[in-house]
């Protein structure tokens, strides 16, 4: 038990996408408080080079740190990639979770075959992120990497289970063969979890990097001493643009209505 | 005839769906020079707040300026609605132009029974640009607005008459009813014109806005004085991030490849 234990945790996603993996942090420790961080004029991440998105992304966490955090969690497979180690070395005094590492661990777990399919943009297939973090927990397992574009702006239109998004992920299960582990390697496509579990049969595991983001942080809280007892926790929201796109398309990712949050609009550049 | 006519024309775009409208630019005037900017490091802005685009509008457009150019071609939308007004009055001296009038202005007259179907993204359709650029041609026309997002990524993945591709345009054409002119009100939408054709059958006439852009640049060079007279003329690629992914979508939207182009990294901040 330290001083900082009843301070906020900082997340930060290139948009909206990290909002499910707020959701996934706010059920594993309903008793922490967030600020989360939303950079909407920036966004996407995925189609920006790992340079300037690794400029972005110290940006972002400066300004969280500003606002008094006891720990940090890049809620964006692209960020996580492309800044982790160097948002890591940053910041030695505070826990600094990515959402790549969890995932991989788990997914390296739960595969009997460790045949493991991952299914993400194509700038985090292009980065062989998960192939590298997968191999660190188990040197034999074979990954196949789908890069799933589409499922991002369907995601945004709220489409999970109408004929486009059905259409688009057949299309994109095509290349699953021997796999008994599907990872959600974005943080958009958990909203697809029931849709692809009807279509891949219950036999197999879908890893969702958020939840396990979760787990992770709830693990590294508490071996620092760091896990709040603030009984009224809170959630600010902070945008870096659009406010009403964050509002309306957000609750998808969340789970529920921003109507009521005070979403702050802050300068970033 | 002056001493500007063989200087180049600046296009600029969010990105890559302006190469559409370089691509009838080019075609429409085959002796001039061109340089383009696509602000990659930005897109989309289609997500972003109207003075967010006026601002990086204002930015895009003084860098081409300073390239020494003879006129200005807003090949964005959004861009086009936000700031075509504050760079025309920015820019006395030479010719503006965007790509809604030009699109609005045909539709308005090829029009039979004046319904008109305009298909765009989301802010866009709710800016109601084209609306109100169409009623200033004709006062009676009737218009129905399609958001139809979900084509922008479609166009990036160069996926045009595939299942999901065809799933997607028939959901978007679904609110069709009267209507005999169809307005692709999104530079990344004419990639699609030949599958909306046969969908849509004969009788109904498609504006591709890249296409009207150009007629109406050719009339205000003409009526200017500023075309050119030169027979080797050139084009230059300005991008802002992204040179690997300009090079690999952008010829989906320019019709020919962009591995031997000259393509240069800009910093526009």
């Amino acid at each position: 038990m330290n001083n900082n234990n009843n301070l906020a945790i900082g997340v930060f996603d290139s948009g909206m996408g990290g909002l499910s993996v707020l959701r996934a942090l706010r059920q594993t420790l309903p008793l922490e408080s967030f600020i989360y961080l939303g950079d909407m004029a920036r966004l996407p991440y995925g189609t920006k080079t790992p340079e300037t998105v690794k400029q972005y992304a110290i940006q972002m966490a400066r300004l969280l740190v500003e606002r008094e955090i006891k720990a940090l969690v890049v809620a964006c497979n692209t960020a996580t990639t492309a800044a982790l180690p160097y948002l890591t070395s940053m910041l030695p005094d505070m826990p600094v979770i990515g959402v790549v590492e969890p995932g991989a661990s788990r997914a390296a777990s739960v595969s009997k075959n460790q045949q493991i399919f991952v299914m993400a943009t194509e700038t985090t297939i292009a980065s062989a992120a998960y192939q590298k973090n997968i191999v660190k927990f188990s040197p034999e397992a074979k990954i196949h990497g789908q890069a799933c574009n589409l499922l991002v702006a369907l995601a945004e239109e709220g489409m999970v289970d109408n004929d486009i998004a059905l259409a688009t992920l057949k299309h994109y299960l095509q290349s699953i063969k021997e796999q008994d582990t599907v990872v959600l390697g974005c943080t958009h496509f958990p909203i697809f979890k029931d849709t692809l579990q009807k279509l891949l049969g219950p036999s197999i595991h879908i890893v969702d990097s958020g939840e396990t983001t979760a787990d992770a942080l709830l693990d590294k809280l508490s071996a620092n001493q760091l896990l709040s007892t603030h009984q009224t926790p809170t959630v600010q929201y902070l945008v870096t643009d659009s406010i009403e796109r964050f509002k309306k398309v957000g609750p998808l990712f969340l789970g529920h209505a921003l109507d009521e949050a005070l979403i702050e609009l802050v300068d970033i550049c």
